[in-house]
């Protein structure tokens, strides 16, 4: 049992996404990760896929999400549910910064590019 | 994937503590539930263990984790880190509510009592 102080997200190499993990592999969990990422105005993340569940809780901003060959939109107070296996792609469509939690029963987290080759993370995950 | 907007805890049977699924088997996944929860003033709840990790993020309040025969406060922007197996117990120390988001690697989500014996949750899970 530890307990933590929230970090902030931090400048990542991805330009625009700031990334924290919460909990992890490295806070001596063995299946889960909380991330916590910051995107700015105008980005989006690359499509991609995990093999595992995922829960996305928006804390502020507006975006929207595409999977499946839909488009939703979203914003502060919203549950994404993006079941594995599923592409998808968030966009910031708002004026700020987009603020978002990542979970996933998986640590450390694997993801992959739309052409099923494994995407290197530049975050510890 | 599904875009939901976070419904407030509801009270639950358990005195105190009012109780939300954000996410679940009931909206489509397999790995993974995330909780919000919202214990009043000087409520506990009942030492218990679960067999998968647990990540708690609290929102707002303060608190104590009781686990492995230690005690640690935590406050709004604490992260808890409950490794799976790990007897444990939150209580409400501060003078208003203690907002909790509770995050599991598992969908419904299974809890022990100190004994054993499963733990009947009293909510969808």
């Amino acid at each position: 049992m530890n307990v933590l102080s929230q970090a902030l997200p931090k400048p990542s190499p991805i330009p625009g996404i700031d990334h924290v993990t919460l909990a992890g592999e490295e806070h001596g969990l063995r299946q889960l990760s909380v991330w916590r990422q910051s995107l700015a105005a105008g980005v989006a993340t690359p499509p991609h896929r995990h093999d595992c569940d995922e829960v996305v809780l928006c804390q502020s901003g507006e975006g929207e999400v595409l999977s499946q060959g839909r488009v939703q939109r979203f914003a502060s107070g919203s549950t994404l549910i993006l079941p594995g296996g599923h592409l998808h792609q968030i966009v910031n469509t708002g004026p700020g910064a987009l603020e978002l939690l990542g979970i996933f029963p998986q640590t450390p987290v694997q993801a992959w590019w739309p052409d099923g080759t494994a995407m290197d993370l530049p975050w510890r995950s």
